[in-house]
């Protein structure tokens, strides 16, 4: 399976100093944008005309660095899911060099799993369910599981509840999907996260990836109302424990998180 | 609907000149390079680390880029799917500045919309069958329809036939992506396609896509086999209007194609 490994020199005598938080959606980025009071970026840092957005400042002793997918320049829409997902953290990481990738976002919760609604995780294990290719070693690169950055001390000190995540492209779930989403063993999916772990994981970036439950995805409401209902108070519960995950970091190196 | 633009003084007066040839496969990539002479890359061109490969040279007036996003570097398979196929075109996009990008690769055509194996399609439109967000707004961003560039001259002169493509992350189908790929009135299948229309016209890269049909996916033989069977002869297939093409767009502008 695929791990982050600290790069050389990363570590022992360096703490942490730049950070990039990746959200897919405007609303889970406006609150952690308020909160460490960020800046909108004069729009040099990507090439011109993408909608990706970076808003950035300091808190403390860290760069940190806001940085969302935007609206889809022909339908005004959040570009969700795995692709631009994976255009924004690569450029990201080619024009920041973070030395630690927080993916901040909203998940479905698995009722049977234990997920509640509000509840905020740090992902242990990510992997897709929606890249089925049945040939023996391309079904295993089409699942892409990989682990997230191990942080012990941050999971102990904030009491964080840790749990697997699995990633697909489409809101609602078929059989396949279910089939799928049981054998990553994920208490929560999301339409990001396994794609943020695979380029992270490729750049040889550390990431480490914080999901609020705003529904259920073996509840009985259906998902858009739900989904809508919830999310307001998702994000302000999200943004609580990114506040608290990017202070316990402040001052740190890798190693001690 | 998305389609591409000439960008201004990109055209009338200047000849087409850089080519980006996108495959997902290197047995696809193979015979083209072999083709061409191309040589390989100093790995310069991409950051450290990644598996993604370039070769490139010189066919009459024209620069011959052909780029592959190369094996996992975790479990040695093809890099195949969305994601790669985005952050390799996008990659490259920044690096290169094609006048034109083309992917070339294998298709499953459907028997009942007239595909044939050995057959080589120009696309039309592209569009995702995977990605299901039920929501208005939200449902056209995740089928992400998309046009090519417009070449109503290639076509007329290499008497190509021309259908839409339809993309997703997985090799098998199951019955919520034959009802997308029918919506989406596809006759072949991919699972990089809809991606690279998507980055391209993100990028504002005029953008081609020739298919070679490999298989079928309405048809009794195990998708798996048919696959490794017809590979090879497909990639000959393939290999062989890519060149027709590129010989028929050497000497011209964006607007003669």
């Amino acid at each position: 399976m695929a791990t982050f490994h600290i790069r050389e020199n990363d570590d022992k005598h360096h703490p942490v100093s730049t950070l990039v938080i990746f959200t897919a959606m405007d609303s889970e980025a406006l609150p952690i944008i308020e909160f460490f009071k960020l800046s909108p970026d004069d729009g040099s840092l990507f090439p011109l005309g993408v909608p990706w957005i970076r808003y950035h400042g300091t808190y403390k002793d860290l760069n940190i660095n806001l940085i969302y997918p935007g609206r889809d320049p022909d339908l005004g829409v959040n570009s969700v899911g795995t692709v631009p997902a994976s255009l924004v953290t690569y450029a990201s990481i080619q024009a920041l060099k973070p030395d630690l990738l927080i993916n901040a976002g909203t998940a479905g919760g698995f009722k049977v799993k234990g997920a509640c609604i509000f509840d905020v995780f740090l992902v242990s294990d990510l992997a897709f369910h929606d890249r089925r290719i049945p040939i023996p070693g391309p079904d295993k690169y089409g699942v892409g599981r990989r682990q997230s950055f191990s942080t012990p001390n941050l999971v102990k000190e904030l009491k964080l509840k840790v749990c697997n995540l699995s990633t697909g492209d489409s809101l609602d779930m078929t059989p396949q999907d279910e089939t799928c989403i049981l054998a990553n063993d994920a208490t929560i999916v999301d339409m990001e996260g396994a794609a943020v772990a695979y380029v992270s994981s490729l750049m040889r970036v550390p990431a480490i990836f914080i999901k609020a439950v705003s529904n259920f995805v073996d509840g009985e409401i259906s998902i858009p109302e739900d989904f809508a209902q919830n999310l307001q108070a998702t994000v302000v519960a999200l943004r609580e424990v990114v506040a608290q995950v990017v202070e316990f970091i402040n001052g740190k190196c890798l190693s001690e998180l």
